[in-house]
Formats: C-alpha cells, structure tokens, sequence
C-alpha cells in the first residue's frame, strides 16, 4: 500500500523484502530479498538512498543506529523507534513524559507477577514480551502466577523480559494516528475505534463513533505530544484504551503506517501512507480530514472470493496477495458513506455473506 | 495508475513497455520493453496472461486480431477498438447507429474539402488524420482550401487518410465514461466538462456544473450505448459538445482509463482504473458515485516543485515520474470538495501559484 503512494507521488522506492513473493515484492520494481537482522544487507539497500523508512518495527536498533552512524537517514529513527520496539522502554518513557498508561511492572518470576497483581487490585494481570510481539502473540491473561509458565518459558527461550500491565476494564479500544515530519510539522487524523478479537484487529470505524469531543481531543494531543516528544518522524498510531469512568490509557505504539489507519486510503483526503511517505521525505503533510464515516474490515485467515466482495456496493477491496494461513490478515475492505451507521450496515451486510472471518 | 489499481485487486500485472524509464515501467515488477509495433513481441507478452489490455489505442488492429486468433483474450477486442484507432471506421459506425455527430466527409484534396464546406455552410471547417492523431497533433482548423496543405503533407506522407468535419459552435465540452465487462454489465460515471486549450486537456470539473440533468443523462445513455453496439471491454470515453442549441454531439472514443476520468481516482468510490481491471478481468463493476465536487488540473510540460504543490490544503498529487517536455502532461491533480465552487477556487488558487502550464 505504500508503494501506492510511491506512485502518485514519483518517490522511487527501493525494497528490502523477506521473501520473492511477499505482498510489497510483488508490486515494485527490482525488489531485493534479503534478511534485515542483517547489517551488511541493510547497508547494500539503503547505499543511495534518500531516506530509509520501515513498514514493521523489527529492524535490530543496533543496526538502525549502525546505519544513521554511517549517515543514513533512518525515518523514524532508532532513539524514536525503540519505543515501538520495547515495550518496558516505551512504558518507562510515558510514564516520564505523565502520559497516562496502565499501572506496570518488569516482572521475571511468578513471585513478582503475583506482588504486581496485588498492587493492582489482584489477578488477572497481563503479561507481555517486552519485544517482538505482534497480533497477540507474546500476550497473555493471566489469573494466577500458576498460569505465568508460558510466559517465562517464551522469554527463557528469546532472552527477552516480560512485562506485567494491570488489565484496563475498558468501554472499548481507540487509536489516534498522527504523522509528523522532520521539520516538526504535525498532522492528526480522527480518533477511530477499533474492534478486536483474540487480540487481531478485527474492524475500525472512523471516526469513532459517539465519541466525546473532549476526549477524542485528548486521544489526539497524547498522540500529537508523544510523536513530538519521541521524534517519530512518519505515521505514528497510538493504540489506547477508553476507560469505563472516560479516560483514555496509551495501549501500544506503532511507528509506521498501522492498520487502525487503513481507513484512510479510501476514506481519507491524504492516506496514511502518502503522509508516511511525505513525512520520512520531507514534504508538506496532506489533509488528514476524513471524506465521510468509514467502516474497515480485516480479511481475516482466508480469502472470500473477489467477485462476491466486489459486487458489494460501494466497497473498496485491498487484497494482499498472501497466502492464507490461520490469523493471517490477508486483505481488508472499507465501506465511506455519509453516516456511521450507513458504513456499519454496509459492513454487517458483508458479515453475513462471507464466512471468511474465522479465525 | 492502472498498477496502483491493480496492487489493490492483487491483479498482477505483466507490463510491454516501449523503454526502461516510461512512467509505468517504473512502478510495476519485471516490466518486458519492447515494440507494440512488433507482433512477435505482443506475443511473447501476452503468452500465459488470462487477458491482453492497453493504456493506449496504438497497437495495430491486425496484431489484435491475430492474438485474438491464437486463442488470447483482447479486452477491447480489436472489432471494439479499431473505433478508437481510426475515425473513419469511428464515423460510419455512429451514423449507423444513429448516434449524433458533427457532420463529416472523407477527402482526399483540397477541391474535396472546399466541397465539404458548402454543405456545413462554408469554412472554417476540421481536418483531422484518421489515425495516429493525439493532443490535437493530427487535427487541423482550415479556413481555406489553401489552408489544407499541412494536412494533406501529412496524410501523404503517413498513408493515413484525411476526414473533414463541420466546426461545431459549442458552449463547452462534455465527457461520459462509462465501464463496461463481457457480461455486458455498464457502469456510467457523472459527466464532466473538459477544458481544452490548444488541443490538449487542461483541466476537468466533475460532475460538470449546471448541465441540464436530461443533457447529462442523453451523454450517459449515447455512452451506455455505444459501448454496447460496439462490444466495449473496459473504460471508454465518448467526448462530447454541447452544443449552443442545447445538443450533444459526439467527437472522440477512448477504449481505455482517460484524462476525463483521471478525477476518478480521488474523487469517485471507485476509480477508472479500478474499473477498467475489473471490466476485463470480469469482476462486477464498482460504483461509480462521486464523492463529492472535484477539479482535475493537468500539470503540463514543466513540473511544479512537489513541496509548492503539497503544500496547497486538500490537493491530491500524481506525478507520473516523465521528463518535462513541451506540451507533455507531467502529472495533475485534483481538489474534492463539498461543491464545485470550492473545487474551482482551489484550482484557481493553485493556478496562481505555479506557472508550469504554460505550453
């Protein structure tokens, strides 16, 4: 999807992929297939380039400081990525910077999660790898320190910490998207709700809905600050939490274009990943504001035929080009129309006729 | 603009490009150069494609028919196309079928067009080569039989040959495009004005301002039905006068995604190219609805500094990634907005910042 982009706006992309066929290799010109836990392939793709940007945070920071070191322009940088990389240094620097996160610990025996759990009002707590977990892997709800043996066995076996969050009682999931370039210059599309099941992002809606206009304020200035106060230069989304008693608690970083924002590409006047991309190259931010209610759909797992989503009206199918595989999100469609509940009934209407979801 | 469409349908896409640098070679994997002159080469493209389409109408008829022959799946087909190639063949076939147009005659000297203009009551009268012609190059306004010989110089030395045809007096100029796949499903999109100077399409607001809504739906339906008639596969464009006397009357097809609709992309649920895909690859066609009121500005010969343009509030970039040249369209862009008066501001105001349109 940001090749896409690259399109419209002439910027000639150069591609590290994992594999021949992923999704983005597909879809640009020469791409080059290598490892990028490699530093000497991380240096023969970025030689010559303008900008080296991201679309996962799995790039070793060593090597990301390596390559700024040897001149490179990482978008974001290592000192802002790092954040969206660890978990315990994310939490450390919010709590520094007041932004209100839940309560949390660096635990590394059952003992301690059991201590922290008292601290918050007792079990269930969640546990998390500080690093590389993605659509709920590397999570876990736990409600005695019995059930920590899966936990400590992952981070045994990584050599990563785990982290204890007291687990929010919330109304529901919001994430709050901004981009920022490196001249300081700040862009904030609406606050979305987004759904989840079994921790993958399952169905945005944009704006979220009956938001209160306080509060979606709020949701933007903690994503606005944190983008400022970290350095992100690109799409930052920030994942939180709308409490039951109205406030929102900061959830998760993500420093690239992120799913919460895939709404965008359709239903928005700039799409995320154009403003990524303007972003990490220096160029004017584009409108943020929203072209009508928009709902977004995860395909999940297995692909519905195209024909059955395409004679939908009004739909906007992105399909991925993966191969499917359980829990794999392999495309997603969104719905713009003149009022939330319109898009809802659009996306219900899909529900029923595709039976794809399952996870 | 077609790849950035495809990338969504996950349709890949094999590119016969005629150099290693053109603006689509640049965005899509493994692009193949070579000559659509050359039938050898179209055949070597088009070996194990599910189906042979174009972004222009200059692949010659016989080469179509002959892959046709071998078994490939033309869309358009070249019973379809050759209406685009030539308007010869383009004339007879509306007069056919009934469909108004400017009066018009084959000529083969001067004596002949003078002939011609006695009955469209006297010059200035068009001349217009009936093949090979584009952005006005092959289309002459003669106000004299003396006036006919760059004309003629031409067709003799291009062995194409001459059409006259009466000078309409319009009030503007009107496009209708319309989708159309190989079950015969037709999807129409609002009329456009389209603005020309010097033979070329400067800028295109749509819907087109204050037409008569029964003039918009007889362009609709001359469009609907001449993709009919003729067994259009994919996008085509009728280009339109509207006369002064409230008529509409036929001046070009295009049997491809067309400048008139280059506001689709921003500013229709679905965008020309989305649709010409999923035309010829037999997808149900997507809606068609506008999304709100949109000016398409082309951006010709030279290219404005992308900062300059990003800058502007609500504007959508396509730099097509060409060299500059005289008269060449470079990229344009388009503004949406809630009515056609902002979007005509918004150009307007753009308009006085750059000084690239000058020819």
């Amino acid at each position: 999807m940001m090749a896409q982009a690259a399109v419209a706006l002439a910027v000639p992309i150069r591609l590290l992929a994992e594999g021949p066929d992923v999704s983005a290799a597909q879809v640009v010109r020469d791409p080059m297939v290598g490892d990028y836990r490699d530093l000497e392939t991380l240096r023969s793709v970025a030689d010559g380039c303008a900008v080296v940007t991201f679309d996962h945070e799995h790039v070793p920071t060593e090597h990301l400081h390596a390559l700024t070191r040897e001149g490179h322009a990482c978008r974001p940088g290592p000192e802002a990525l790092v954040h969206a990389q660890d978990k315990h240094v994310m939490r450390a620097r919010l709590d520094r910077l007041d932004v209100p996160s839940p309560r949390h610990r660096l635990v590394s025996t059952p003992a301690q999660v059991a201590e922290f759990a008292e601290t918050v009002g007792g079990f269930p707590v969640v546990l998390k790898i500080t690093r590389g977990g993605y659509d709920g892997k590397g999570v876990w709800v736990v409600s005695s320190s019995e059930e920590c043996a899966d936990a400590f066995a992952v981070a045994g076996s990584t050599d990563v910490a785990i982290l204890a969050e007291e687990k929010v009682t919330f109304r529901r999931e919001l994430s709050a998207l901004v981009a920022r370039s490196p001249s300081g210059q700040v862009a904030a599309y609406p606050v979305v709700e987004s759904v989840q099941r079994d921790g993958i992002c399952w169905e945005v809606v944009a704006p979220a809905p009956d938001l209160d206009p306080s509060l979606a304020l709020e949701a933007q200035r903690i994503a606005m600050r944190v983008a400022g106060e970290l350095d992100v230069t690109g799409v930052l989304a920030v994942e939180m939490f709308e409490t039951d008693d109205g406030r929102v608690l900061v959830n998760e970083l993500a420093m690239r274009p992120h799913n919460t924002g895939h709404w965008t590409i359709d239903g928005a006047v700039t799409s995320q990943f154009e403003n990524h991309l303007r972003a990490v190259t220096g160029l004017p931010l584009g409108s943020t504001a929203a072209r009508g209610h928009c709902a977004m759909l995860n395909l999940i797992s297995t692909m519905p035929d195209a024909a059955t989503l395409l004679a939908e009206p009004g739909i906007c199918l992105h399909d991925y080009g993966k191969q499917p595989r359980p829990g794999r999100k392999l495309g997603h469609v969104t719905f713009v129309e003149s009022t939330a509940r319109r898009a809802d009934l659009r996306a219900a209407r899909l529900l029923r006729r595709i039976d794809s979801r399952r996870i």
